[in-house]
């Protein structure tokens, strides 16, 4: 039997490549590169999609393949994928999610920890020689804080909170309703939730839905004594407002894995020394990675095998 | 009344001397000076010590202060009093446990994160603008790895195995004889404990007791795959063995807060990148310190008020 045909999207591990080929005849589409570098044959022959990565997939893309039947996304949130111009062709969308929480809410955990304690401007301080020179590294900020606020109590963001309650953080959370925690304080209003606690940890998902939804208020309301963590999205906080917040005092800390226009960050950010960077590495961890890619590539087999599909989206 | 006379050593915060020098009639030896630097009628006159650092505090110091009847250290290790001299003497020693537990946990956790998904190298990626040229950093490591190691189940050790049950770590750990815990496993000997776990991590008092307890042999088994992680003292790993595993790949990660001969620390420490440095920072956030000076004024206070000592050494 001859092999079906996919186009994947950006550069994959070898772990993945390889029994992909092996399973497939693969066309490739680099980070930036145009539709039309691909061989005309692959419009006519290509099935299924197995997509990463930053760039919007909407329907033009999907549209210049007649035989697409499904998408599969590498990562939980599909935020760049038009899911309801899929849903309209009869595209299904499978995602990733569920093997990626802990990796996520460990890495959310660590920037609260790191960022409240100064961890990296602490390894400046030796590797500089300041440390010798100069004697002790200024003191930090304790953890817990008085309270932890996060922002969407899916998957991650209950990971997030079960890893913090030994750490002696009072743990409130926004979602729109309330629901079944150990005894956790639910706002259904994020402004609210800012004034009430130091540390904002924002997990919600991507998308239209969300964007935005921590503003320039919530921002305020945060404070000049207050710290944010985004380990969901760039989209998911006014990023104008958290830089110049960051700027002037208005907000004292933030740490970030998440930004808009990923990776040519708004070079604002790089002026400042009261805000953690990390490369949206949320999930990147090479336990974590190689499972994603299986799934991914359990949700094509699935596809081509007309079985159910396993994590659906659509 | 006159006021009592004390010694304080090193530099203390405004928060600190203000109440110190409402209180008593205080004479300070700045770290490196010399005891001759003091006034002559400080050695007739000093009946305490407020005593912090990284200077040995031995015989020779002591009897130098005839009065002297109490020492009041900043900080729960006092590893670098010689308390069997000052048992020896009728002078009571005093430390501050307990109110550091939290943060010294806290970092030690932080610095596991942080060390498995090279948070420090993530934030470097970004600000020397890799992401934006190069794209996505490296796989890191997942954290709970496959389980982690205790040395040293004190309060600190506790406080930090706890914090890692929610991370979904396997939690082993090292003590004299089995402790009631939450199903942990008890391990008698280090290098067996180390060759079980991926992570061990050293949160064991220093002091000649503990001297290289983590020795060449419990490195070597932790592995090349291994990653340990030190919140203790820098007496307690053999530095020269942890230098040559980590330069020659015998040892993956470690992640240090403590080094012998602090703040003039081993330079070859600086030429690595498989390790996250950390000076010294445990119990240094503005809120745990406060806390500790106030313990130490109150074991001051208790000793000239002739009262119970709070939190006795000896």
């Amino acid at each position: 039997m001859s092999k079906r045909h996919i186009l994947t999207f950006e550069t994959y591990d070898d772990w993945d490549t390889g029994p992909m080929e092996a399973a497939y005849t693969v066309y490739n589409l680099p980070h930036g590169a145009p539709l039309d570098s691909l061989p005309q044959e692959a419009f006519a022959q290509v099935e299924a999609f197995a997509f990463r990565g930053h760039d919007h997939l909407g329907a033009d893309v999907m549209d210049a393949f007649p035989k697409l039947g499904m998408i599969a996304n590498y990562g939980v949130g599909y935020d760049t994928i038009d899911v309801a111009h899929a849903t309209s062709k009869g595209i299904r969308v499978r995602n990733t999610p569920d093997v990626l929480t802990e990796d996520v809410a460990d890495l959310a955990v660590g920037m609260l920890i790191a960022g409240s304690r100064g961890m990296i401007g602490a390894s400046d301080w030796i590797r500089s020689g300041n440390w010798a020179a100069n004697g002790a590294y200024g003191l930090q900020r304790k953890v817990p804080g008085s309270s932890v606020g996060i922002v969407g109590l899916g998957r991650i963001g209950r990971a997030g909170a079960e890893r913090l309650v030994p750490f002696g953080c009072d743990i409130h959370y926004y979602a729109r309703s309330a629901k079944d925690t150990p005894g956790w304080t639910h706002h259904d209003d994020i402004v609210g939730l800012a004034r009430t606690v130091q540390t904002l940890v924002v997990t919600v998902s991507g998308g239209p839905e969300t964007l935005g939804i921590v503003g320039a208020d919530a921002i305020a309301a945060l404070g000049p004594d207050g710290f944010l963590v985004n380990a969901s999205r760039g989209t998911t906080v006014d990023e104008g407002a958290l830089l110049d917040a960051l700027e002037n005092g208005g907000l004292g800390r933030a740490a970030l894995d998440v930004f808009l226009n990923e990776p040519d960050i708004d070079p604002r950010f790089l002026k400042l020394d009261n805000v953690l960077l990390s490369p949206h590495q949320s999930s990147g961890t090479v336990e974590t990675r190689k499972v994603m890619g299986q799934l991914q590539r359990d949700n094509l087999a699935a596809y081509f095998a007309g079985t159910e599909l396993l994590t659906p989206v659509n």
